[in-house]
């Protein structure tokens, strides 16, 4: 059994992890911290981890998250990057759920997060953690920066048309919805069930934390830069996330359903639904699995994709990316259907 | 016209009653004020006024209040206590949405809102403004209590009963439902689309602050105590209000249907269904109605009542009781039929 | 008083249109037709409209519905046109809130609709009820073609654009979502809580029927055909549409901001909202209004517009399409504010 | 590896069995049939089985359900009892989630589903399947009757207090409040998302058929007739079940918390939370926990208690009491905690 823990156990990062920790086989949950309320037990901030979770909240203290093997960060911008030095040199092996290692390259990090990082050199070292395109750095990265929500719904969807040079980079469109746990756990009042529940708007324009990430991974993927057009909306529900998203194709003989299935045809996480098919958020509610369908209108390659943004999107993704880095088997406690209805 | 303002316009019965006094043919809304937003368009706040309400919100400025023929309390406990009686001074009518003039005795005010009363002298003089119990006091009232919503929707429902002493006074119990938006306008936690979405809880046990304010009007009605039972629940909606009451009859050989309908021949407001029937809150959403059915269940009388918690619990009973107050029409701009679906 | 009668009673349509009609100050509503449901109350099937609605529902007699001035049809595609022609040969004025009249080619309705059209002849007469495009045609038409929910959200938010072509026809991209109740009343399984609710999926690829539809009268609008790419999507809320728009500008040097404000200028229904903001559903709830923001990232012009769909996008502009035709004041009956919260 | 089969794989309670025995370790999942969707795979009605149960539905063909050691029935009433005599016969156990064999009262089982009862030398042998009750006589079950959703949060609610006869048996409340799963997947209109989503009533007053289900149990436990009046009301949720109970205590002396924790001690599935503590319906879904508070007002007990309906309520019930028959540990497969947010 190795020794997990989690910095920043109280937001809806955190309860997944614990949710998805409590039933792997091969790790053993043994500290989850959250300054504000150590001592308190995790169960009863969270009445659903009764008899699951058998912890208090603890302060972030190192020598105990030193105990660990791996310890996931589930915290908001600014904070792994004040601790995460100090577990590496003692050994552990860290992946950041939040946004502090994503970005490359630290001005740009910089002036989307209005703040210096603290610790630019780790960011060259850092593996983006997206299994299904860096799965080989990931297995020995001692850093893994877990991916946001809509840049795992994203890159997936657009990854076999970017690869293959297939649509214009010029204007790549994605219009993405995301379930309302996507904005955290925090009191606020425009999450509040009575402001967005039976509501619908777009949201974060001109320009969303997740655009330079997305943007980044493009660039990686595509070889050149991409002109990314990003519009994210909020839907009335707590869990799920769909893009969909509109490319030209600059070659019209292709055969993209046999592209998305074969690019995909050994990833257990993505699932390519049949032709004319059109994937829905119910069928991936607590699961890590992304489902893809691929469809055209005229030049228009249009590409649907969902996922849970708390599973695949956060904390399920993790779990995936912590089995890469142990050794074990990669679907290791992510095997569970989804929950429908 | 007559001119009206409101104190506290940044919450829920805040905008309610702004959605209603901007349709009443007779009143014009001349002042809004909220401390922390003074200076702000309320319809910056509100898109949904852009065109129906021109005012900003203003500090709470005695002398503007003052021109006001009406002023309306949309405030938390404790603040309309503060104001109140310089504004009678002044010649000023008032309606409380609060709960600060509600209770009759000062020594149980405090003991359950955990505040010394500044002005008890006013207790006595305050008119409790359910209009179907005390509608000629409410015309002549300087000083309304208008009803918490709890209160208004169980005081409908058993009113006949009570008036006529047929059911046993010696336990009464209210299981409350209420939807998410009686909880107000603040941020937290607990009433978050994640939160308070899909999920279903009793709450307020062992004592909600509704508890006195019915008893009181019960023992009114009833000439005697009622040993009150009341559990509220949260129901992972917007608006709407149901209570399911049961009561022990002490006569078998009374018409049920017959007694909820003459009681209620007259009153605009309360519409008792035909028997068999089950009144959904979703047939009131918006509109100022209460309606009611009544079963049998051996013994036990059950009281089946809905409302809008936001509009007959609060904003729409409040235009109701200042056209009681000003001589208007009764029914004066609520007359519109509930948004279904 | 005008008298109006409404064939096809029993859908949300139907119900939208009682609500709104039993509101408005000069008209009475004297027919409420259901084959299904003859003789029923109305107020039983809607309790919404007890003490509102004083009618039962009746067989779709000719002799009574032509005795009213107006009539509407709220019915499924292929049954207006069965009726028309002879209440408009007895002098009655129509307006179908159906498809049956809304393309100008029977061939292509034909196409889309798998059925003959039976009175083609009519498709050049009527007239497509979009007031801020056709409101002159509207005022003398005998028959108006309401037009569906997703092309007025559509045309509405394009229309500034297209008709300075400002925008590139070679493709526009909608990315459309509507509330449940676009689906109607009938009972199917998608459509249920348990399948609709917590989810989100595109749905109606690779052809929904307001395809043709919004393709026709962008053509009338840019002289020349525009390329569509129109995907829509199921929010799961009961009420409200927003369609998000991208189109490349074909010059960099317009003020959009001021463009839309110039256009919609003296547009009652048209709310074009200040620079940076973003328009959601619930501030339109239950009202006739479209709100709209303008955005440009680069290249690209992102338009926003919400409308509720049962209102504007259905049976609020059958009522301002009725008030134009009997030269009445545009705005009467729809001038409520939002149901907010 | 037990096979095991399901008749009636198309419903709510069947996709649930399906998820639940799809993780389960020890049994293999043969055949789910469906008379309506043969030749159907599984995994096309329910994209969240995809790759995860690769059958396709099948006619109920008794040889091939002869060779599974369980075959539970997820049918209507009025199904199984077709079918179960030959099952028996041939030596498969059976557990029935429909109504078929709950009650032992073959003409009261008439009565209330208005149907001969085929096979009423059944209801004797057949065991009322609530482990809590009578577990032993599930170990050895030919076949198990699966509770009822609002029989089983109800029984677990009220048994500490009837088996020790603390209660006035002169009359029992329970008031409650389902989510809207428990109406089934059959499309019809009052479980419209646009219908029950935003709404709360009460519903199947006067007489709901799990009334004389709750009765008959009530008086096992409590060996004399227990007056019992019920409540049902339809919550705008998926899933979900709480159960508000009100009874009056015949003793004053009784620590109602220390009989509630000592009589569920030894219970995996059934929790008691601290004194004071509220349940609420999240801290279960997906799970086959019931979460149980005791509360007090003067005579009156207050009993809280929440199940996810379709889980402990349903088919998780049926698994634990499949785990049972087959002489397996209780809690397999049964112990993935809630989905939470």
């Amino acid at each position: 059994m190795y020794k997990v823990g989690i910095v920043g156990g109280t937001g809806y990062t955190g309860v997944e992890l614990m949710r998805l920790l409590s039933a792997h086989p091969q790790v053993m949950l043994t500290a989850v911290t959250s300054r504000g309320n150590a001592g308190m037990p995790v169960s009863e901030m969270f009445p659903s981890l009764r008899g699951v979770v058998d912890l208090e909240f603890t302060e972030p203290d190192p020598e105990r998250l030193a105990e660990c093997d791996v310890v996931f960060f589930a915290t908001p911008h600014g904070t792994a990057m004040e601790s995460v030095p100090e577990l590496l040199g003692r050994g552990v092996r860290v992946i950041d759920l939040g946004p502090d290692f994503r970005l490359r390259d630290a001005a740009t990090w910089s002036r989307w997060y209005k703040l210096e990082h603290s610790c630019p050199e780790l960011l060259d070292e850092a593996v983006y953690g997206l299994p299904e395109l860096y799965r080989e750095k990931i297995r020995t990265a001692r850093l893994v920066a877990n991916p946001g929500c809509y840049p795992t719904c994203t890159l997936l969807a657009v990854m076999p048309l970017l690869e293959r040079g297939l649509i214009a980079t010029s204007r790549l469109i994605v219009d993405a919805k995301s379930g309302v746990s996507g904005a955290g756990r925090q009191a606020q009042v425009r999450t509040l069930l009575c402001e967005a529940g039976e509501n619908f708007a777009a949201y974060g324009l001109p320009g969303h934390r997740h655009h330079p990430e997305i943007s980044q991974e493009l660039r990686q993927i595509a070889k050149q830069d991409v002109e990314l057009v990003f519009v994210p909306h909020l839907v009335p529900m707590i869990r799920g996330m769909e893009t969909t998203i509109y490319a030209e194709l600059t070659r019209g003989d292709v055969d993209l359903q046999e592209l998305y299935e074969r690019r995909y045809a050994s990833e257990t996480f993505v699932d390519v639904l049949p032709a004319g098919a059109v994937p829905d958020t119910k069928s991936v509610v607590g699961t890590n699995m992304c489902r893809i369908a691929v469809h055209r209108s005229g030049k228009t390659v249009i590409v649907l994709a969902v996922i849970d943004n708390l599973t695949k999107g956060a904390s399920g993704q993790a779990v995936q990316n912590m089995n890469l880095m142990l050794g074990l088997e990669e679907t290791l406690g992510l095997q569970a259907a989804a929950l429908v209805p």
